[in-house]
């Protein structure tokens, strides 16, 4: 359920460097009868619970005896090989069957996670370029402010406790503009969306803030937007980290008080 | 952004009726030039720079000039006509239109999470009949225990404090099984899908535990598994509140030591 990241951990001004655990975040597609049905990002195991739950929920099967073969399509030893389920419904049941193109229409679209609904993993993968690096750099003083500037400026979340928050700051930790929502992912939308709107695209100089974790479709809209740095108050994703790294976004988790753990790209904070 | 609701807060085997505030959620259909292109559950509010941040996203956008009208098409004074954004391109970006079809390719999924990825409004609707009132009752004292059982038995959160948990209780607030993932409908698509597995469904006496939220997507879950009870540790939204009293379901946020919050089906718990 989890894997060991390297982490530079800074207390004040303090860095060193660890070994972090992070929660693994993979995507799964379940193919349903030779066709792709979803795409999921998950924490492996329990992928034929997983499965079987999202079948029943969707009202495509009412109990097991409706699924005649389930399993991995992937070649064992890619380390991939698990993220492909398919599943065989039985023939004999007429009833169930005929949901299926009623699903088909009903599921025609993706979702504004940018992930879930898409058909197959091609679909679901960032193809967005690594960042450049622009010289952008931000004093490792200003992280300590952040977060006490997104909690003073989160009015609906004081009220209801239910509300993620989005916030954009500039090197200098100055909060330019937040927004809120029950979704992270729309909360991030809305706080880019508001600067595409603006004619203010892209955001190479801006530090963006999300309340709660890091997963993969927060780093895949920050490199589109090209945000050089993506902080979270709390824990990052396994897929976050690699996602991170691999496009050159430096990742910042568990940003709390004067301490927090940076994932990658260490090289953007001055130490100063 | 957030909504009044009663609620019925006890604390040990005291209770009183008050008036909570609870976030908005909403679903919004995104119509591209016509074609309905996503749905997400959202809070209201910031719909055109949500809309934006998704295309931009997406890279259906690359600048706001490629947006040519974007507006409501509800009737102004129907509580849900905010509901749907037509969104139409300016035709003279022939490169932005020729990702059209790619994009068509990719969405033909949903999501796990049961929303995400549906097609439109209808097809995101839950359509789960209310439960009837089978006699399943549990006493209020039981629910003080849930979540130290639910952390005890959170292996992985310990370790990477990024994991979402569900937990299924019997009526003595036995904890039955527990999933982790990095998705809460994912944990209980987990949870519930090993009871399809183990041909137990449906589960018209179980106690639904998550950590952290309630949303739309966890009750209309609930609904279809027949769980006469879910718990929360944290806030649930407006819809998940609505949903619970549509279908009779109990529900319970802010499950924290021997206080608690019922938004729902309040008549199923027993102060003895």
């Amino acid at each position: 359920m989890e894997e060991m990241v390297r982490v530079v951990r800074w207390a004040g001004l303090q860095a060193r460097e660890e070994a972090d655990c992070v929660a693994r975040e993979e995507p799964l597609e379940i193919v349903l009868d030779g066709e792709s049905l979803a795409v999921t990002m998950r924490t492996p195991g329990d992928d034929f619970a997983l499965t079987s739950g999202f079948l029943y929920a969707e009202g495509i099967i009412a109990s097991r005896r409706e699924i005649a073969t389930m399993g991995y399509v992937g070649r064992p030893g890619d380390p991939a090989w698990q993220n492909v389920l398919h599943v065989a419904l039985c023939a004999a049941e007429p009833e169930r069957l005929a949901v299926r193109p009623r699903l088909q229409r009903n599921f025609l679209a993706t979702s504004a996670c940018g992930v879930c609904g898409k058909a197959s993993l091609e679909a679901a993968r960032c193809t967005a370029a690594p960042l450049t690096d622009t010289g952008f750099r931000a004093p490792v003083t200003i992280f300590s402010r952040l977060n006490a500037q997104l909690r003073a400026a989160q009015k609906a979340f004081d009220r209801t406790g239910g509300l993620h928050a989005a916030g954009l700051f500039d090197w200098e930790g100055q909060l330019l503009s937040l927004r809120e929502d029950v979704g992270r992912h729309n909360a991030v939308d809305k706080v880019i969306g508001a600067e595409v709107m603006a004619g203010r695209m892209p955001l190479t100089e801006r530090i963006l803030f999300v309340s709660g974790r890091a997963s993969f479709e927060i780093l895949q809209k920050a490199a589109v937007a090209r945000l050089p740095i993506v902080c979270a108050v709390s824990a990052p994703s396994s897929l976050a980290v690699r996602l991170a790294r691999d496009l050159n976004i430096t990742l910042i988790g568990f940003l709390r008080g004067d301490t927090m753990n940076v994932y990658a790209g260490n090289e953007r904070l001055l130490p100063a």
